[in-house]
This record gives structure tokens, C-alpha cells and sequence, in this order.
């Protein structure tokens, strides 16, 4: 009979990897960290993390900030002119899910590109691409998402034609790499093939790499100065950051190289969902730690479904169009897998 | 043999209908027009464009801006918060046109989407709603352009579907009207019939209607009061503009009524740019005053053939995206057309 | 016995020089300017208003804009990045009457200096210019004003001192001189003498210079190329704008020259006002068109005085702060004088 | 003879209370907090935090945000609309340290208002209160700072008094109360009667209370539903930060009461300092933890004072107008105390 046992609670929580809590190695090398006031920049822990960083992804400069989102808007205020247009595919975070933020902070007219789980083509961006006529705004930057929150991967050789095109134009790219090491691994390639690709990078220490906070934006040097003060700007000069850091430090050192169990797992989930006959799996989506499915049935009740789980201690988020989202991550192992595969297939048998 | 006589100088300038200048009746307006400071409000006949602006419409207020791009960037800032997400068609001239202007005056994000001539259905609205979700902007407006400047007209059906769709979500409508009379003609209907299904509607007064300077922001009272105050903010509180509006005043009483020639001109100009075999006419978008063709001869020169017509007065714009636009307007008649048609054929003859 | 005789309608005005409609030579010239479309640039009467503006003030280049805010604020948005704050007296009309634009428009802090009439001093620059701290926003640009609408005109010295402390930082200063050939005679010097120590200067052409409609905004070469982009993105590109610069030009050509008898009728005026012993003039405010008083009475009926004034076709604003305030114009003659003085004698008698 | 003995390292860090560390308690708490996703908001010691901090300023709601220039950008976008003016005492933090933010991300016009310690009268606010012209922006907020970062206290009464002028008018205040607890001990009273006289207030958990990152922003539960949702946008939606709650909690249940000690040295501190004739202490600004001083020499090196104190393991920030600032904490007591003394008199003898 199965049992559970989980770290901090009985939760087997599959919403997202953001829900990952730290380790006990990091909760460790938290209260033990050596730190300082960060806007006076000497928090010694902060300075490593961030060098750490910079060279996972082979660039100058690196800076810790709170978010995801707090990431990816300050690489666009670093890098455009109020009123500059960002060429961007449209299911991207930035579009999605940061609240409108870009039109507020940095300005910045998005303008929003049709694509296939956030692959385009050149071709979408040389016909978006303004010259200087008096009526169009400046072309300031071209945003990407590797991997992207569909479950896919951008391929490489996308990733290099667009950098050299962009390069040819001499506008920037910024990659929000909220997953990086997840891409990276789906690809089976290094961080920095992939990074190679753009100017300035977004990465989460937190989701897979089960840090409790904070993410890292990197770039050239004279980037990340212009960022630092940016930051302080949208009120992101923490004091004491090293707590937060020395976490992160795990993160890039210990946690990255076991992201492919992840995907592991992810593959697992899916193989077991297919068991069950009223669901469909996305199984070209299959890239990373997600895996996605929908309910055959029509007019399907998911707030029931959602509830059942939620009274057997497990938590899913409710589909979006229709489409249910199971992430795995460090606190998923093939055991949680097999209860909440068991779960469903009970509901599925008493409610259809 | 032809002559040319042209009112102020010896050019056809098929280029745009801004272009047109005003008609003797419309001068004399002018220079006998009464007026006072717009700012406090005593300018005559500026309140009197405005309320007859209103009606043409049938909106309860209407405002004197300068430009088609100050009407429809004064129109978001009236309607939106900063951070609010805009629906609009990729294609319309807010997105294309005014310089990135939303994101830096309203400071909301437009979102891009994907229309044939400006033409969207109710499923890419569904599509992008936004509910209240933590990491969404709010919906705060939607916008359309009809007639739009690809030379087609959006179906008054689709106006209305949209419209039904945006007040079951009170989200309002803006529509960009710069051509809203040509719209009416090409549609067979009353500019009010369209002008119904939106909350706000921005129409100009030059282009085709011929005054010099001027457009119109339309709509409730409440909503004019706002834009009137919003336009001191973007520097359009302009003083005896009752010069301007007395153009505009002969506009909206006169030239209307003569659109529909313009129309008839732009279906001649492409008859007869029919005859020219090397031509290849968009026969589809020929709705309104604009003919679009495009050469058929791969790495045709396009900048030789707009040198050579210059050089017999004869102002045509270079292509964009290998498409070439003709505009017909008041100062364009069929003997103008046939000049025009006789030096193409003989450049065409020359050339290939 | 007095009788009035009165350009267009029988009124006094003297709440503004705003309210000054053109001349008949204006209009003369206005229905007979030659015009094209000034987007493509290629109105020649705007062309040729541009070239003498900028000749006057002695700037490389010179650009048409609507109005004095539409001026004021495309100079902050040319010279400055979102973020960076503007050292500005306090009383200045971009802090006081543009509606908040600065934030909106160009995201900028005002740092707003305690001033009398429009002075400042070094002192006042040197205490608030930023270093590159972190907390610190750049310090991007110095305003001033002069003529300051408290009537009064900033010595040469003051602003020769100033500009030389905002070279020796690199900090551009921009002159709202809105009324600035006002200012120069006052001064004795030239405009240019004045010009010469800010790096963009905005003027009028309406006001005093009795042009119905427009402003204009010199700097050098680069920089109104940019701000020539902006004035678009803010929709300040008009198309037939050589109506309104035809006027613009009889501005420049002819009224420039006329101001100083404002001044003196501003002299006539106060010096007649202080006859009636109920007010008290601010004498000491009396360097160009405007004369400043207050009723020495407590709890005056403002409102009454204006409303007797308006049924005798005089119209002045309510007193702000207590202070009232006529302004005197092309419009305004010493007979015109005479009976407001009659009039204002009138209702003294009665009402106190 | 003096010995040292730090927690973390030996240094005797003076320039700020930012660069406090937390307590033993404070780590161990920490390490064992209970956590979630505060982004699903199922963090439970955030949410305990924010009850208990809103429950500490008696107002009922309260937000965790990353620091004080968050907490104090997110109050205003979260109170204002964009091109409001705020009214706000030059010298406070939102006009001085927060690099030109509130331009940036809320939009607003600041109306810097000059003050004396951050005190200002109600005359200073009714002159500047805007009424519906059409030339002024709205007044949309009143910002004050208690304790301000001049070292002083603003009387409850001077609150009051503002508090009843904002009512009467319908305009919110925020509260920039980073340091509120330090005010409401230096005017001995409750902080609740501090924040009763605003409608937001800001204050810091980091700081005096020894929290390594965090501030809390409270105010009206609508009002803080609204500035959750702006926190997301401006990229401060946190994932586990329960973490520095527990931290947070033990600043609000243990620190709070031991801030009077921070006073206490900072006399002493004051009281020594006055030893030395050199110096020149501005006794009339040690209401809190904060100690003013200059060096009466003119000309005086501070690099070179600053150099060797750090030589010492004693850090001081540089001057500012020549003003040196030393800050008391958790971390100093009196026999650091007596040490810097015994190294700035070594100095002085020498240097002198």
C-alpha cells in the first residue's frame, strides 16, 4: 500500500515547479551565509552567486533579483528607450503573465508575433522589422523563451539564425530563461550553447532548482551596471540578499545536474496518465517537466476533479483552455506519481 | 493632347489623401471664420464642428484634436489605466503608425493580433479576454480601424458581432475612423450605422475631406470632458482653432457627400492600370480611394520608376513590402488618372 | 464719449494674450500660403517659418508645434530618458499648467525649486544636482522660463551664470520662452542675447504675436531631428500646417517689432489703475505685457466685479490667490484702457 | 583595553541600519518557517506576517514587498493615477533616494514642497492644492516620512492636523514610515497613533528590526488587493518567502521593544562625540537612532578619515553637504561605541 511521505507537509503539489521548497542542504547553507548589505554591495554571498551565474551562462556580469518577472522587465528597461517596439512571440511570459507590466515600467510597445509554442521564423521578424521612417518606432529588442511555458523547446539552430539575423540589424536579444538548465538538458546541450544566442538571459533559482526566491539576469558588463541601478529603481536593492544567495548557490552547483530526473519523471507521468482512456496527452509537448492533457469528455467538471484531488492531498491548477498543466520537480518522485495516477483513475471511474 | 491645371501647383500626388489641400470655398471659410480661445472654450465655430462632428456621428460630445494620431492616442489614454491591455489588430495604424506612442503617452499594452485588412473574428477576442487572474493586465479596451488602410472595409456585421461580444464583458470599443465616410460609402450605409458599434470614434477632417488640419474624437459626454482635459496634457489645447474648424465645418457639410467619386476615380485608375501587363492589381481591396498593385519583374527597380514620375510631376510613394499605393481624392480627376496611366505605360515600355 | 470699435466683435479681452486673434494681413496671408504636406516636409511656408525661427534665436534648426505645452513637453521628451529629473523653478508653467505632462509623457521628476518670480540661483542648482549614486536618477535638464508669467523677465546675468554652471556638468537647459521677445525688450537686449544660454528654446506665435494657432521649438540640428520624431509620436505632425505658418510668419516679420507698445500699454494701464485707491498694483512686477493687483478689501465678491465687468464687454479671469491679472495686446489700445478704467471706477463706487 | 567581538565579522558598521544582520532567533526561525507559494498566497508565514504587521498600524490589510523603495513606489502606483501630482516634503525619500521611480512606474508628477526635517505646514499644502482647472493635474496624494531621515520626528499633532486638511479634501496620505516605530518611541506614543493620520504607511522590516530583506506596505483591504496585484506587475510576487517572514515576524514581536536602546545609544553617542572639539554635533536631531555631525575645519580631508576608519573595522558612509551621519542598531552598543570614539579622537590629534 502506498504511504507518503513528504519533506514539509503531506502536499504532493504538481501546480508548478514555483512551489519547490528549498532542501535541507539549503536551508543550511542559508543560516550559516556570510552576508552584507547588498546595496552597498558587499554581501559577499550575493557577489559569488552572482559571478557563479555569470559564468554558467558564459556572460560578463550577472545580477540576483526577487523574480522572474522583476528579470525579465528590468532586461527590457536596460535595454530599450521609452517608446522602442519589442518584437516578441505572443505566448511569451512577458505577454502572458507580468500584468502589462512592459507598457508601464520600461515603456516599450510589445508587439506581439503568432507562434507554435514560442518558435518563430526569421521571416516574422524581418517583416516586423521597422526601418526609420518618421511613423515607426524604433526596433529596440527581440525577446525569447527557452524553454517555453507550452513544454517545448526552441530549437538551437532557431535560436542562432535569429541571433545572427539580429546581429545583422544590431538589436539586442533577451532570453527569458526562466527554465534554461531544463532547455538545456532537452536539447542535450550546455547552458551557455544556448546563451551564446543572446545578449541578456533570464534564469530562475527558484522553480526546478527548488531555491525559495529569486532569479538572476545576465549580460555584458556595461548591462548589468545599467541594470543594477535599474533595479534599485523598481525597488529591487535588497539588503541582506546573501540568505537568498547562499540557496541559490546550491542551485547552480547541486541542482541543476538532477533536472533531468525531472524530465524523467515528466515522462513517467505521461506514460501512466495514458493509462487512464478519458484523457488526452499532449505528447509532443513532452519536452521539459511538464506534461499536459486535456479531458475527452465534453462539458468535463474540473473544479470537481481539482477538488477530489485537493481532499487527497493533491494540489493541480485548473486547465486553461481547457488544457490541464502537471509540472514535476524536485519533490515529485515516481511513488507521489503512482498515488495521484491512482487518485484519478478512482475519480475518473465514479464520475464518468 | 494632355494638359494639366492644378489648383496650387502643376503635381499629381497619388501618394495619400493627406495631401489634399483645401478648396477655395474652405479658404474662404477660413479667413471669414469667427473665433475666440479654444482653451476657454469661446472659440464659435469650433463648438459649432464639434457638436455638428457629434452628430455626424450620432455621439453626445465630439473634440477638435490636430491629428489622426493625437485623436486616437488622446482615445486610449480617455479609455484606459496605465497597464491595461489593448485588442487590436496587428495590421491598424496604432500599432503600425504612431511611433510607439501607446506604450509611452497611455502606457498600456497593446496586443497585437493576427487580421486579414483589418479584419478579426470573435474568436481571437475569446481568445486573449483576460479574467482577474493575479498575473493578467485587465482588457481595457479594443480597437479597430474601418475603414482600414489595406483599401477594405471591415463588414458592418463583424462591427456589430464584436460589439455585442465587448458589451457582454464591458470592455469599450475605439474605433480608428480616419476614413469612417469613405467606410459608409464602400459599406452602403449611414457613417452612423458604424459608428454605433463603438464607444469612441476618431474620423479625419483632412485626408480625403480636404481641410488642411484636424481630425474629430467623438463620443459620451463624460468621456469628452475626460479627452478634453487629457488633450491640454498631450499640448492640443490650441487657441483659434476656429480657422481650422471652418475648414473642417465645410468638410463635414460639403465634402462627404463627394467621397463616393473618389471611389469611383480609384475603380478607373485600376481599370486602367489593368492595361499595363507588367501591373498586377489587388482587385480584392479596392473598396475606397486606394488602388494597390504590385510589379511582376523580380528585383523590379521601384526607386527609377517614382525618380521618373517625379520628374514629370507625378508623386507616387515607394512600395512597401513590394506594394505600391495610389490614393485618388478631390484633387485627382480622370483626365489627372489617364496622364498618369500614359507615363507609366511609357516608363513600363522603356524599362522592362 | 467713448465708443468701442473692435476687430471682430465688440469685447475687451484682457485675461490673456492668448486670446489675440491674427491681423487681416495674417489672414491675407494664410489664404494665400502655399502648402503641401508637412509630414512628408514638404509644406514650404513651414519650411520657411522653421528656417527664420530658428535664424531669430540663433538655433541651428527649428521645428512647428501646436501650442506652448505641446513645445514645452516635446523638449523635455527630446532631451532627457525616462527617469532622469529636470531642476525647474517651482512657479514655471511646465510645473504649473501642463496638466501633470512631464510624468505622463515624458517620465520625468520634476525637482521643483522654490523660486521668486522665476528666479533661482546657483546655489539652488548646485544643492540639487545628482552625483551617480545609486538612489540617485540622473539630473537631465535645467528649465527656466522668461519671460515668467508673474510678469516679471530673469536678468541676462542670472541666466548666463546658470548656463555656464550647466556646462561645466553637461547638463542641457531648456527655456520656456513662451514670450520670449517679451523678455528681450524688457531686458534691452536681442532674443538671441537670451538664447544664447539655453541649448532648446520654446516660443509662441500666438500670444502677443497674434498668430491664431502654434508655437515653436529651436535647438540644435540633432536634436530637433529627434524631437521631429517625437512631435509625431505625441501627434503634433500636421499636414497642411503653411496656413498657420503663414501667420506664424507675419509673427516673426512684423509683430516681434509692435510688442514694446504692449509694454508701454501695460504701463498705461497700471498707472491708471493706481488711481482707483481700492487697489493695491504690484509695481514691482511690471516688466511686459501684464499687470498684476489686488483689491485691498477683505472678502471682495470677486465674482461680482468680473460678472459686471463681463455685462460691460470687458472680460478679465478671476483673481488667483487674490491676485488679478490683465494683460495687454495688439487688441488692447489706450482708448480701450480709458474705458475699462471707467468701468472698473464705476462699480468701485457702487460696491464698496 | 578595548576588544571587539562581533557577531559575524568584526567589523562596526555605522553607516546605516540597512546593514543590520539577523539574530540567531531570527536565522533559526527562519530555517524552520513553515512555507508556501505566496504567489498562490499559501504561504502561512507571510500570511501571518501581514496580519500581524497590519494589526501592528491598526489598519486591515498588509503586504510583504522586497524593500522600502518597493513598499513606497507601489503605494503610489497603487494610490494614484498616472499625471496626479503628489504632494511630498522635498528632502523625503521618495524625492531623494528612490532614483526618479515615481516617474517612472506610477507616472506622477512629484510637487516637491520645501521643508524643515521633514516637517511642512497645512499653508504649504493649500497652496498647492489643485482645484479642476483644466491647466492642473489632479492632486492625487499627500506623502510624508516619520521618523525622517534627518534624524527627526514629526509631531503627532503637525500629522493630525495634515490628516484633517487631506480629509476635507478627499485626498489620501501615504505614510513613508520605514522607521515608524523608531518615531512613535522618540514621541512616545503608540505607532497606531502614527499611522491613524494616514492611509498607507510603509514600513521597514529590515532596518532597525534586523529582518534581512523586507518591508510591508498596509493599508485598506481594498486598497492592498490592489497593490497586490501591482506588486506582481512591478515583479515582486515572491514564491517562498516564508523564509524572510519568520524573520519579519520576530522584528515585529521581539525587536520593536528594544528600539528605544538604539536611541539610547545614539545619545551616548552623541554625548561623546561632543569630546571632541573638532566636531560639531547637531543636537537638535537626535529624536531617533541617528547622530548629525560636521567637522568644523574647513577643507577637512573626509576620504582620508573615512580610509582610516575602515583601516580600524569602522565603517562610515562619506558626508553628504559635509554632513557625516553614524546610525546605532541592534549591532552597536556602547563599548563599540567608546572604541570609534577612542579612534576618531587618535585621528583627529593626528590630522589636526
Amino acid at each position: 500500500m502506498l504511504t507518503l511521505n513528504h519533506y514539509h507537509n503531506q502536499w504532493i503539489d504538481l501546480r508548478s515547479d514555483t512551489v519547490t521548497h528549498p532542501t535541507e542542504e539549503m536551508l543550511d547553507a542559508m543560516v550559516k551565509a556570510d552576508v552584507g548589505d547588498d546595496v552597498y554591495q558587499d554581501d559577499p554571498t550575493t557577489l559569488q552567486l552572482e559571478e557563479l551565474a555569470a559564468k554558467m551562462v558564459e556572460k560578463e556580469a550577472a545580477l540576483f533579483v526577487p523574480s522572474g518577472t522583476f528579470g525579465n522587465q528590468l532586461a527590457l528597461i536596460s535595454h530599450t528607450e521609452r517608446g522602442d517596439e519589442v518584437l516578441i512571440p505572443e505566448s511569451n511570459h512577458i505577454v502572458m503573465h507580468e500584468v502589462g507590466a512592459s507598457a508601464v515600467i520600461a515603456g516599450v510597445q510589445l508587439r506581439c508575433i503568432p507562434d507554435v509554442n514560442g518558435c518563430i521564423t526569421i521571416k516574422d521578424l524581418q517583416y516586423r522589422f521597422r526601418d526609420g521612417d518618421i511613423h515607426n518606432p524604433r526596433t529596440g529588442l527581440i525577446c525569447l523563451e527557452n524553454a517555453h511555458s507550452s513544454g517545448k523547446v526552441i530549437p538551437l539552430a532557431d535560436m542562432q539564425e535569429i541571433f545572427n539575423y539580429s546581429r545583422s540589424l544590431g538589436i539586442p536579444i533577451h532570453l527569458d530563461g526562466a527554465r534554461i538548465f531544463n532547455a538545456a538538458f532537452a536539447l542535450k546541450v550546455d547552458a551557455t550553447d544556448i546563451s551564446q544566442y543572446c545578449d541578456s538571459v533570464m534564469f530562475c533559482l527558484s522553480k526546478g532548482l527548488c531555491a525559495p526566491i529569486g532569479s538572476i539576469l545576465a549580460g555584458s558588463k556595461s548591462y548589468i551596471d545599467r541594470a543594477r541601478k535599474n533595479r534599485k529603481l523598481m525597488g529591487g536593492g535588497l539588503r541582506q540578499s546573501g540568505y537568498l544567495a547562499a540557496a541559490g548557490l546550491i542551485s547552480l552547483k547541486k541542482m541543476v545536474q538532477r533536472l533531468p530526473l525531472d524530465h524523467e519523471n515528466a515522462q513517467y507521468l505521461a506514460k501512466r496518465l495514458r493509462e487512464i482512456p478519458e484523457l488526452e496527452i499532449f505528447d509532443d509537448r513532452l519536452d521539459i517537466n511538464m506534461v499536459f492533457f486535456r479531458i475527452k469528455k465534453k462539458n468535463f467538471d474540473s473544479d470537481a476533479l481539482v477538488h477530489y484531488l485537493s481532499k487527497k492531498n493533491i494540489k493541480i491548477n485548473l486547465p486553461m483552455a481547457e488544457e490541464f498543466r502537471l509540472v514535476t520537480h524536485y519533490w515529485i518522485d515516481k511513488r507521489k506519481i503512482d498515488w495521484v495516477i491512482m487518485i484519478i483513475k478512482e475519480y475518473m471511474q465514479k464520475a464518468l
